[in-house]
């Protein structure tokens, strides 16, 4: 019961995110690395009917033998895959087959969940709720993404409550040299790159208890931080070139003054936010120039108990690899999260984005260094 | 009076072409050749307020400033435009917004086609209303690209109704040597770049009657046509390999029968019908594997009296280049064609997409030899 | 005896042209459309051994049977081809071995030519002979390419002899309209392109007696003329903004003064002297801020015998198309210019690169509108 | 004096190095992570102009000042530098100079040599012969990949004495857990990067006594390991299919039987070699195909004193990231190292083309994941 009104909270609440969206911009895909917003709705319910209803609801009809090939996402065991960089040219199904598709499976979910569920499929409907999460958070990046690269720069919300605080004053915290456990550890749910909890060496360090704020941040892009390439990565001064960068992703300088496109619309950067939408590059520029550097995974896990954290994901120095002992699941679920462990570096935290519980301290996400369309932040190390 | 019917009827046919569209059809942009239908109906608002309301109505209001950000096309003398791969990344303005937009204008036009009109803008408005019927043509073949390339192959109308004709058993017309008189003559409308008339020399030659049909192209696939390079242009035999084509655009064999996509839906393949959706490559390939080859647009004009055509545009072995005495027009009107004149052969003709009247036989169309979307089709010459 | 007399002046001068170089001058390809000097120096040797020892030379031993993969360049009809990108990859065969390979055939084809040449074996030997003179123009334009676009600027010849004169002051010389003969007649050697000879009527025009120089073409750039659309094809404004391109290439700014590499190192340009190395987009460009336009192949052989040409190939308003009764010759050596019939403009004249008597008023070369590296200038008519 | 016959001796063998090329063979680039050999020659010998004689020697004369443009590598506090594809386009300087510029650059660090050098020279003195044995290995991977692309298959030396010795049995060593110290600990050289010692804590492990060999990685491409997507990261899985790649870099299936091309040129396979030329993605996808893992590169260090290792650079699990402590130099010698921690893996050990004495227990190797052309191999750990 308790499970079934999971479903229901977490399936509402990609319906919810949508809701101030006109058809139009459900379909749009304006770079690869955002999808369409109806793909998300309908990638997310193809989740459930593939990996739930279809192997344990008795009976079960597939809504769409066609859906497979358009909502697949990356799964290699199950049938050939859309192109990634075609979803946006798929204006079939529209938008109201994909909510007959969403009320479809929840119906049937519906009947699945008024039966016994074993412990494996309970964690199976449960790992299928957290997927629909991570989607949730990037329905709203990507909604940003659609409408904040409009000409136009229409508002997703006039009147977005948005969950974010001014950032408080800060100082370094430090930590003691020696032996810390990380993972997870515990009863409820946690994906599989979380594990194995295991002990790590640190040495001692100090890390901040906030976050850069835009004005920080200011001070950086006015010293000429973005022409001077002893601050970056090789690759990452490449990548300012070739793009030409110079501020972060949605800001735009404006008669001399800063604006940005928020999801209210096209504002004056607030400095005493934290800044967000740059990249790892820029967060290991940001703090090369400031002769700090950015925290471990592991500083970070260690120290997250004293840290205020959730409001943007936190460019770690860390790549993402497996933990010692991990090991992938078996099958299509299987594919989840091991075959993504080369390349990328790891985010941790939360944002504003988040869904509320999704995140928790030994929480990994992980995205590649020049990506910038999650609101991803800095906090300072050294 | 008479321009006034001519414009609501122009202007309904547009509307009417998008009829049976869901929103979602109205968004997307496969490739960078085929246009949103949305930005198609904007873009030719957008060509009546900038050039006929603007300068000609007193106390014209435009409808919204960043329309013409959105809706320029290559126009280079009106302010800065829209990167053309980005049209397919716009939700906004949406279909309601640019209906809105039509019928704003339109009540404008009104307002002005009440008036007593000069010459000069009576030729403007009508300059209008054909390269709307241009986009007429082309919002036909982009919505059947859209669909199409869509893995549920949705009809664009089950029932809708072609005018093409299966095509009659063809025979060569002989035509002498000898001068002959090329471009519009006479009172009406015509495109810049069908002046000046001007006499040609024509060596004798002899043209077909009647169109390529499917049926005679199966054979030259059959005959190993695509795998035989010593039919194509070497630009084509890469062509094919980079692009491994192996038949028309929109057909596919399933189960050992070919198949094409159609207005209709997916249906199998009608031999008695004029081919289409061939590029330039194909058409100078068949017509080698014949020992033939494509009448020059010369040609084509001076037999045009004695043909049948209007179902398909013909390739013909003529390079799009301007005529003796050709004049660009001044100003923004004057990149209508001039520009155009360089890399693009010429097709003449019409298809069964084309408005009623658009086309006569001075007329010029042109594509780059790759291009497939159209509908294109052979005519031989000797 | 006068065909190997022939064979032997035409076969020594590719070496001559070489002797300049240093061994590592002869492997490089900094762009695609330039080919390696021993490349140049092995296929037209592999011509003759492929087309005219092995099938005539009873008993005739290929040198190495890999140089068929390495020295092919499109012969579709002849084995695979090396990918044409891939020529200045490869570092073997060495200078000194293509030297021997050269040797080899040379003296095979000596007793070749000391027996019975058939007619038909006889046109395939001067083939080879007017094809090797293509690729000494080649080869001229490939090194100046390769030492000019090293950022040592080395000379080819200090002392080299430039056959450049300063351009004569030029009036236009007017034609009356009326039928003129196109294409080759008589009994000397002519490409399968110049064929056949055929009647084609000409409004009247008028077309200038001299080229433009470089303090005209200087006007036009000092007037702005990179910078204003206007001028140019769509096609072409795309490829100044893409390439930002502001000058003729090898021309430099330096201080404030035009400066250009040629063949006897980076010199002041010289304005009395006829413009090179400018693209056909650049042609058009300059011709329509004249209020001018380039002439048709057409107009320009038919003044061709009241003009000083030679110094410069010269852009026409011409594509590259097949004449009235053009034939392809049967086999490999049928591809010769057909399948390049599409997407090329068609240059007349000659240049100071063409071997002396390889060129005539009925020759047609061609190129792509956006190449530069031939010695490639302009002619005006109207 | 001890360091004057250091700097002799290493000097000395580049020269060796390149013997055994033709004139030809130094000048080429077939692909951008190889450079040619002239370069390799010219930029190590750049280093010590630029970094050690001219601040250093008294009235030191630069060889050319054009050299800097061409020799440079990506040194961004010196110069601009060529964009380093270009490279292969450079005939000039030729080989003859650059040995020049050698024997100048030489006769003048004989000078120096000769005179009282401080702490600080000799580190740097000593970096830059670190400097250029890491080139000479790239010498040695780099001509074997110019002449292994090329279609004559040229043998580097017939009677080349390769180091490598076939594998031996294996068995896997345990390691208990705990903390281990890594990082250089000594007196001598080491790079930045092995910096600072630290303490790590390692789960217990157990990693094999030897490479994998030929005839092990037979096996798994028998077992259809290219073909089964669920052994590879997503981003190998796209390398695989995007490349075609079906056996490590070099090998040839010729009549069904592999062949390699190797130093000595084109050999059979011998099976009980150690495997070399594969990516971190085939590493890794052999690994989860055995049931197994890659060591990291912490496990590697601590283990190292029980291991044979040397003939071959070992992909580890560990991603390039500084150690705790770790510091940049000030100044362009600053941008050794720490520019270039993003985005690689580490690999331990070295190879049979790394200079005697070059590597140590602690030395971190790097490269991109899909990268081949360093004599790469696999270690097993679990």
């Amino acid at each position: 019961m308790e499970l079934k009104q999971a479903f229901d909270t977490v399936r509402q609440r990609s319906v919810s995110i949508c809701a101030p969206l006109q058809t139009e911009d459900y379909v749009v895909q304006p770079v690869v690395d955002v999808s369409p917003p109806k793909w998300h709705l309908g990638h997310t319910t193809w989740f459930f009917e593939t990996f739930v209803l279809q192997p344990n609801l008795n009976g079960y009809q597939v809504f769409n033998t066609d859906y497979n090939f358009v909502f697949n996402s990356y799964y290699e065991s199950v049938g050939a895959r859309v192109i990634r960089t075609d979803r946006g040219n798929l204006s079939r199904p529209g938008v109201a087959d994909v909510y007959r598709y969403r009320e479809y499976v929840d119906k049937e979910m519906g009947k699945l969940l008024a039966q016994d569920i074993s412990k494996e499929l309970h964690a199976l409907i449960t790992l299928g709720l957290n997927h629909e999460e991570q989607h949730q958070e990037l329905l709203v990046t990507d909604i940003k993404y659609i409408l904040g690269h409009n000409p136009l720069f229409p508002a997703y919300q006039e009147d977005y409550n948005f969950k974010e605080q001014p950032v408080a004053s800060s100082h370094f915290i430090a930590f003691p040299a020696g032996i810390y456990e990380i993972g997870y550890t515990g009863e409820g749910f946690c994906f599989d790159n979380e594990l194995n909890r295991h002990k790590v060496y640190l040495e001692e360090f100090s890390i901040s208890s906030a976050l850069v704020t835009n004005a920080e941040y200011l001070e950086f892009m006015k010293a000429g931080g973005y022409t001077d390439f002893r601050h970056w990565h090789a690759e990452g001064w490449d990548w300012v070139k070739t793009n030409k960068i110079n501020a972060p992703l949605y800001w735009h300088e404006v008669d001399g003054d800063w604006m940005n496109y928020t999801l209210k619309g096209f504002r004056a950067i607030d400095p005493s936010m934290p800044l967000a939408h740059i990249s790892y590059y820029e967060a290991a520029a940001f703090a090369a120039w400031k002769g700090l550097r950015l925290p471990t995974e592991n500083e970070w896990e260690a120290a997250a108990p004293q840290l205020a954290w959730g409001e943007r994901w936190e460019w770690t120095e860390s790549a993402y690899l497996p933990y010692p002992g991990f090991v992938k699941a078996p099958g299509a679920i299987g594919e989840y999260n091991g075959k993504f462990m080369v390349s990328q570096m790891v985010l941790r935290g939360g944002s504003v984005a988040t869904p509320p519980g999704h995140s928790r301290i030994t929480y990994r996400n992980f995205f590649h260094p020049p990506l910038r369309w999650q609101y991803t932040g800095i906090r300072l190390a050294k």
